[in-house]
C-alpha cells in the first residue's frame, strides 16, 4: 500500500505494518498535532504526529536502503566501491530484510507514547511506578512520553500486532523497543549477522538511524516542520544526505558513517535544525501558549491527569485536552480557550549586542523591570528559550563516524566531532527570553521602559569566554 | 513588460528600461554562463548572467520598495510603525521615484563588463590605460571587468540609452556608475532628499544594495545558483529578509539596516552562502577546468586578447572563446575542447580531521607527494579554493545596522557585526586543496599513496586558538 | 501584521480586520478540517478553513489590486494600456481603497458559517426559520451553510466587529453580505463611483471575486488542497491567471475580464478542478465515511443537532462532532470512530471503457450485484461521486469577459463561455459509483463477481450523443 | 556515478554508459538547447538537450523498474497482485538487467542527432543517400534528424563505444537502434524471455517507452520546460504516472499498460502537454526567429549546409550557427544575430469567438489584411502554430493498455483509447495564425485594423461539426 505524503511523495507500507498502523494507538496520533500551539502563529502548521512518524518510518527505510543496499555483483558495481561497503542487501538477503523490518517499525514508533499537544503535557503524567512498564517497577519518579512508547510496545493491546510482525521476521517487541530506550537490552543474536567469518553486531547503527545526530526523526521533521509553517530554515540536501550513508566496524559492531563528500551538507543539516528553534519553534506565540499551560498543570485546581491505564491513554489527544480546558473555570485554562494570551512585554536575545557587558546589562534589566511590575502589582510570566546546536555532542555515546578519503591516501574512519569544528564553534547557546504580562494589564505598562536604551558602544571582542550567562536558564 | 523567471516568477520592466535591456552590450550577456565550467558537474546550471542582471534588477527594486514604500497615511498604517520607517513613496514620491529608478539601473548593469565564462579571462585583459576608463586614465595595471563595467556604462554606445533613461528622472550614468564603483564621485544633490527639515543623503544605503552583505546580486545569485545545481545549499528565507529591511540615519546619510526579527534569517543567508561554495562553486571539476583555462592563458602560445576598443567586446563571449579555443592547438585548450580534464588525484580538505596537527600533517603530505610525483616526471596541477563567511566584514565601509526592538526599552540601532559573533564563529576561512594529473598518468600513480591514513587517534580540543595555518592559501 | 502561509509566503492584515480574525467565529474555523475525511487516504492533508479563508482574503486583494491598480501617471505607464484599463487606484484613491477592504472582508467570511466537517452535516441543521436570518424568517426550508454565513454577519456578536471595521470605510455588514449572498439587496451608493462622467457599478465584479467561475474561493483552495495532499492536479498558473485580470463595463456596471493571452491558463485552470474532484475529493475512502456519517445524520437514534442559537454554533467544530460520535452507540457512529470503515467491493467509472454500451452494462452489472448481495442479506452502501467541469455554465448570471485583442483589429469583450469549447468539450459529467460491503461481510463475497469481464470489443464511436445516463446520479 | 539534475535530484548513470555519455556526439548536445529561441521568451529556459536526454535515461529506467521490478516472494508482494504484474525482476533477473540496458540507452540517444537549434535546420540537411546510413541507402528524400540518430548509433565513431556497452547484455547498436526506428528489424531473440514455458516478445513495451502517447521523452521534457520557463503547465502527477505503469501481453508481445486508477492522471498529463504548446512552445516571439530562421535556410544566398560526413557533424550546434549567421550579410541572418526580429501585427486564435462563421470571418480577415499590406508594399511574415491533444491516436500502431479493475468482476485490458473520451473531446486541433511586418514598417501599419472589431453577436452551437477549417496549416 502507498500513502501519498507532502514530503516525501509515495510512502510505501509494507503488509506486516499495515495492523500495526490501523492500531487505535497509532491512529490516536493522528489528533496529537506536531507543533502543539504553533498553528498560533503558523496556521498552516497543522500537521499531525501520525503522518511525521509514517515519514520517519520511510526515512529509515532509506537511510537502511542506502547504507547496506547494492547488489554488488560484477555487472553494476563501481568496482572502487566494493571495498568501503557492506552490501547486506547481496551477502545476506535475509538479514537485509530482517534488520530492515525492525527498524522500520521502530521508526514508525518512535513517538507512539507522546501526550497531547507538547511536552507540558507530561506534568499530568502518573508515576512510573503505576504505569507498570516492563522492567522499570521499581523506579521512583513521574513517568515521562518515553515511559507510554514502552509500555505501548511491550504490554499493551498493540502488543500482539507487534508480535505478529515480528513473527515474520524472528524478532519480538522486545527487539523494536531496544532501538528506542538504551536500557533495554537484547540478549539474543537477531541483530547479529558473520561476514566473511566476523560476527558483526548491527544494532548500535540501527539505534542511531532512530536517535543521534543524523537520525531519521529529524530528517523527517525538519523539513516537514519548514514547508507547514512557510519558511525555508528546515530545508537541507536531504537526498545527498542519505545517499551518502554507509557504515564502519569497530570492535564487531556496526556503526553510522558519512561519506566526507557530504559533511558540508551535515553542518547545513545541524544549522537548520538551530534556526527551526530560534525561527519556529520558539515563536512567541507558541511561547506563551506553552507557559500558560504550564501554568494550568502547576495550577492546585488543575484535575486534568494522564491516565496509567495504557487502554485508556488512547483517548487522550488534543482534542480531549481542549475539551477539557474549555469546562475549566481556571484562569489559565481559559486564557488558552478563549485565545487570550498574555502579551509580550520584553524580549532579550543573548548576545544582542554582542558587547562584553549585555548579559549583565540583559539580566539587570531583567531584574529591575520584573521588580519593577511586582510593585505595581502587575503579574508576569517570563520564560527563557534555549537552542543548542547539537543535543549529542559531549555526551558519551556511539560514535558517527566520518569516512574520509583523499583519493590518495589509505581512506580513514574519524569520529564526526573531530571533522567538523561546527560544534565549537557554536558551543555558546542562543536563548531568548520573554516577559509577558496580561492583556488587561499590557495597555498600562508598554511603554513604561522605553526611556533607556540598551548601550553598545563599547563593544570589544575578547577572547577570554563568553560573557553570557546562561545558567539561569 | 513582464518577463518569466523561475524565481521570481514575473520580473516587470519599466518602459524606460528596455532600451538598456535590448542593447548589444546587454544582450551579450545571454551568451555568458553564470556558473561558467559549473555545467560540467551540475548540468542544469546552464543559466545565463542575462537573467541573473534581471533578477538583480527585480531583487533591487523589491528591497528598495520594502524599505521605502508605504503609504504611512492613517488609513492603512500601523501607528506604532511610523516613527521607525522613512516613508519616502509618501513623503517624497518623486524622490522615491527616481532614486528607485536608479538603483535597479545600477543593479541591472553592475556586471555588464564581465568577461566570458569566469574571472579566468581576466588574464586577457588589456592595460586599464588602453581601455580610457573616464578617470582611470592615469592607471597602471591590467584592466579588471569592474574596468569593463565602468568603460561600458560611461564610454560606450549604451552610454546614449542611460543617458536618455535618466534624463526622464534627472540622473546620468555617472550617477548609475557611482553606486557601482566606490570611487567614483557626484557633487550634485541628486541622492540627497530634504525630509522634516533634515536633509539626507541616500547614496549610501542605494551603495549597499548594490554590494555589500545584504545586496541583491547575493541574493538573487544565491538561489538562482541553487535551483539550477539541483541542490538546497543556497535556499534562504527570501521574502522575510527582505520585507525587514529599513533604513537608518546616521549623520545625515541613510544606512541599511535589518529589524531584528530577520537576524537569524540573515546568519541562515551567510551560511547558505559559504556551503554553496563549498558544495557547488568549489566542485572538482569546475575546479580542475578554470585551472587548465588559467594555464592557458598563460601559455606563451595563447592568442587569446580582449578587446579595447569596447565596441568590439560584444563580440567576446562564451561561445566566442569556446570557438578560439577550438581552433588552438595548444595542450590545455584541447584538454578543454576535447573534455579530456586533469583527474583528481589527491583531495584535502583543512580541518579534517580537527587535529592539533592535522594542518602540518597534511602540508607534509601535500609536499610529499608533489615531490614524488615530480621525481617521477608526472605533471600536476594543484588548486586551493577558499571560503570564507564574510568579504566584507573586518574590511571599511559604510555600516549596515540591526533595529533592535527588546519592546520595552527605546530601540536600539547596532552595527550588524556587534548583533551576531557568526562571523568571529566563522572567522577561520575554511580551503580545499586538489591535485590534477593528467588521464594519461592518473593510473599508473592512482593507488601509489594508499599505504599512509592519516592519524587522528591523538585529538584534542584545546582552547588556544586555531590550529590550521591557511598561509599557504 | 503577517501571517506566514505555506502558500502564499507572507499574508498581510490590516488594522481592521484584526479583530474580525481574533473573532470567537473566525477563530472557530480553526477546528474545521478543510478536507474532512480525506486526511483518511491524504494524511499531510490536515489544513482547516481558517488558513483557506485567510488564503481567500489575500487572494482576492491581490485579485482586486490587478484589476484596478496602478499609477496610470505619465511616467510609470505603457501608453497602449492607457485605454484598457480602470485604474481606480489613481482616478478615485478612495473608491480603491474601499473597495478593496469589503471585498477582502466578504472573502474573508464567505465560509463562515460552514458546519463541521463537511456538508454532510447539513442534515443536522435546524428549520431556517428558527435561525432567524434577517430577511429569511419566512422562508420554510431546513438551513443550510449560507444561512448560518448569513446570520454571523448580519445578527451575531460578530456583527459589530464588522460595524466597526466598516465604519472607516463607509459600508456595513449588509454590504459585505450583499457580496457573498445574491438575495441581499443594497440600495445606497457605497458600490458605485462617477469616472470621467459615467456612474459604474463595481458590485457585480465583486461579486464575481467571491463566487464565479475565477473566484479567489477556488484560486485559493484548488492550489492548497494539492500541495497537502501530495500530488499535483490542483497546481495552474495562479500568478499569469491573477495578473490578467481586468474589468469589462456593460450598461454601467463592471463585470470580470480576463485577458485572452490567459484563456489558455483559465482552461488549465478549470480542468485542474475536475481533476482533483476525481483524483481527491471523490476518493474512495473520504466518499465512505462521509457516507456512514450520512447514515448516522439519518438514523433515527442520531441526536446530534445543529443549534439555532448563533453563538452556541461556535462549540460545533470537528472535535465536537468526534466527541459526540465517541460516545454514541449507533453502528455508524462506532465504525467512523473506530475506524472501522464499510470496505470497496465494486467501483464502476463512466465511461470507460467507452464503448456504445458500456452504460447499459454497468447499469446491469450494478443492478444485478446489489440484488446478489441483498439476496445474501448483506447489506451496502452505494455512493455515486460526478464531477463537471463548471458548476456556473449554462445559468444564468453575471457574464465574465475575455478582452480579445488581435493588435489589428479593434478589440472585443466575448463572454467567456463563448470563447473557449471547452465547456462543450467537458459537457458530459464524469461519475463514480461505488458499492461497498461491511469488512466482516467483505471476505465472504469479495470474489463472487470475478467471473465476467466486461466486454469492449464492438466499440464504436458515434456522433449521436452521450450514451452514459447520469440521471440516476 | 551521479548526476545532479533540477529535476529529478540524483541520476545514476551505469558504469558501461559513461563512455557513451563522454563521446564527442553526446557531448555535442550540451551545445544544442532544448528549446532553441524559447529563452527570447522564457530566459530561464537554457537547459540543453544533454541534460534532457539524461533526465529520459532516468525517466526509461524508473518506467521500466516500476513495470517490471519486484522481487515477488512471499515475505514483500501483496497477494492480490502476483496474478497482474510480470515481475522480471525475480522470474528472469539477467532479462531484467539486459532489457533495462538497452532502453536506458536508447533513452539516452533518441535525439542524439538533432541538428542545432531546432527543426528548421533540418532544411539544411543533404540528401540522405550522401549520409550512408545503413539500410536507407536507396531513398530519395532530404535527411532528417532521426536519419542522423540512427548514422551515428550504427556507423559513427560512437558504434564501438556502444558496441563495447552491449557486449555485456548481449545487445548491439541495432538491437538499441531497433527501439528508435519502427524500420529496424531484428531477427534474434534478444527482446525475447520464456515466463511459465510462454515466449514472450518484450521489443514492443521498450519501444513504447521510447515514442508513445506515454514515453520517456515527454514524461522529462514537459516537467523541465515547463519548470525552466517559470510556468506551471507541464506539471502532472509524475510519481503516480510511473508508479501506476505495467505490461500486458497480447498474442505473445508485451504493450504498455496503465493501471486504470491513474487514467485521469494520464488525461492530466495529455493537457499539459496540449497547453504547453499553447502557452510556450508556440510564444510569438520563438515563432518568429524560427521563421526567420527558416526564411534565411530557404534564401538562394543561404550557405549554411549540415555535413553528411558524420564526425564532422559534433560541430554543428547551435554556437556554430550563431556564427554562420553572424559573418552572413542576409537580411534574415542579421535580424536574428541583432536581435531585430519581426514585430506581431496580427493574431489569431482558432475558435475564439467560437462562432459559426468565426473560422469564415478570421479567414477573410487575414487574407484582406495582407492584401492590404501587400498593396502598400509591405512585406510580412505569416506562421501558423497548430496544437493537436494526441500525435499518437488514429494512428496504426502498437496499442497501450488500461488495465480495468472494478474489484467485483474480472479485470479487463481495454486500449487506452477507448478508456478515456479526451481524445475525441480534444479531436480538434487548435491553432495560432499571426502576422509579423518588419519593426520598421511596423509604426506605420500598426493602427490601420482598429476600426472593425470581430462581430460575435450571433453565436449559436451548432452540433453538425466543426467550423474551422484547419485545412491551410
Amino acid at each position: 500500500m502507498e500513502i501519498r505524503d507532502v514530503i516525501h511523495g509515495s510512502v510505501r507500507i509494507e503488509r506486516w505494518e499495515l495492523p500495526v498502523i490501523d492500531s487505535r494507538f497509532f491512529q490516536r496520533l493522528r489528533q496529537i498535532k506536531q507543533l502543539g500551539f504553533a498553528e498560533h502563529s503558523f496556521p498552516s502548521a497543522t500537521h499531525n504526529r501520525y503522518i511525521h512518524s509514517l515519514g520517519t518510518l520511510h526515512t529509515a527505510g532509506l537511510a537502511f536502503e542506502s547504507i547496506f543496499g547494492g547488489h554488488g555483483g560484477p555487472l553494476r558495481t563501481d568496482a572502487s566501491q566494493i571495498d568501503r561497503k557492506i552490501r547486506l542487501e547481496s551477502l545476506a538477503p535475509q538479514a537485509f530484510e530482517r534488520l530492515r523490518a525492525v527498524v522500520r517499525l521502530a521508526a514508525l514508533l518512535h513517538d507512539i507514547g507522546h501526550g497531547p499537544l507538547s511536552h507540558t503535557t507530561e506534568f499530568a503524567m502518573p508515576d512510573v511506578a503505576k504505569l507498570e512498564v516492563p522492567g522499570k517497577a521499581a523506579l521512583k519518579r513521574q513517568a515521562t512520553h518515553e515511559d507510554y512508547t514502552l509500555k505501548i510496545i511491550l504490554d499493551s493491546s498493540l502488543t500482539p500486532k507487534l508480535e505478529a510482525a515480528g513473527k515474520i521476521w524472528g524478532f519480538t517487541p522486545q527487539h523494536i523497543a531496544s532501538l528506542i530506550d538504551p536500557e533495554i537490552q537484547i540478549d539474543d543474536d537477531f541483530f547479529q549477522e558473520t561476514l566473511h567469518g566476523e560476527t558483526i553486531d548491527f544494532q548500535p547503527i540501527l539505534k542511531q538511524l532512530i536517535s543521534s545526530e543524523l537520525d531519521a526523526d529529524r530528517m523527517d521533521y525538519l523539513r516537514r516542520d519548514s514547508l507547514h509553517a512557510g519558511v525555508s530554515y528546515g530545508q537541507f540536501d536531504f537526498e545527498w544526505l542519505v545517499s551518502n550513508l554507509t557504515s564502519s566496524i569497530s570492535e564487531g559492531k556496526a556503526y553510522l558513517t558519512l561519506e566526507h563528500r557530504a559533511l558540508y551538507s551535515f553542518e547545513d543539516f545541524l544549522i537548520s535544525r538551530f534556526h527551526m528553534f530560534l525561527m519556529v519553534y520558539f515563536h512567541y506565540k507558541s511561547i506563551v501558549f506553552d507557559s500558560m499551560l504550564g501554568e494550568y498543570m502547576r495550577s492546585p485546581d488543575c484535575e486534568y491527569q494522564l491516565p496509567s491505564d495504557i487502554e485508556s491513554y488512547c483517548d487522550f489527544n488534543d482534542a480531549h485536552l481542549s475539551a477539557h480546558l474549555a469546562q475549566s473555570s481556571n484562569e489559565w485554562a481559559r486564557r488558552i480557550t478563549d485565545k487570550r494570551p498574555y502579551r509580550m512585554l520584553m524580549e532579550l536575545h543573548s548576545g544582542i549586542p554582542a558587547t562584553r557587558t549585555s548579559a549583565i546589562e540583559q539580566k539587570a534589566l531583567l531584574k529591575e523591570t520584573l521588580a519593577d511590575l511586582k510593585r505595581q502589582e502587575i503579574h508576569t510570566l517570563t520564560a527563557t528559550s534555549t537552542s543548542e546546536l547539537s543535543k549529542y555532542f559531549r555526551k558519551p555515546g556511539a560514535p558517527i563516524f566520518v569516512r574520509y578519503d583523499n583519493h590518495y591516501s589509505a581512506e580513514s574512519r574519524i569520529p564526526l566531532e573531530q571533522c567538523t569544528d561546527l560544534f565549537n564553534r557554536y558551543s555558546e547557546k542562543r536563548s531568548i527570553t520573554r516577559v509577558y504580562v496580561s492583556p488587561e494589564n499590557y495597555p498600562r505598562c508598554r511603554f513604561q521602559g522605553r526611556t533607556a536604551p540598551l548601550k553598545y558602544e563599547d563593544i570589544q571582542h575578547d577572547s577570554d569566554g563568553p560573557l553570557f550567562d546562561h545558567g539561569g536558564d
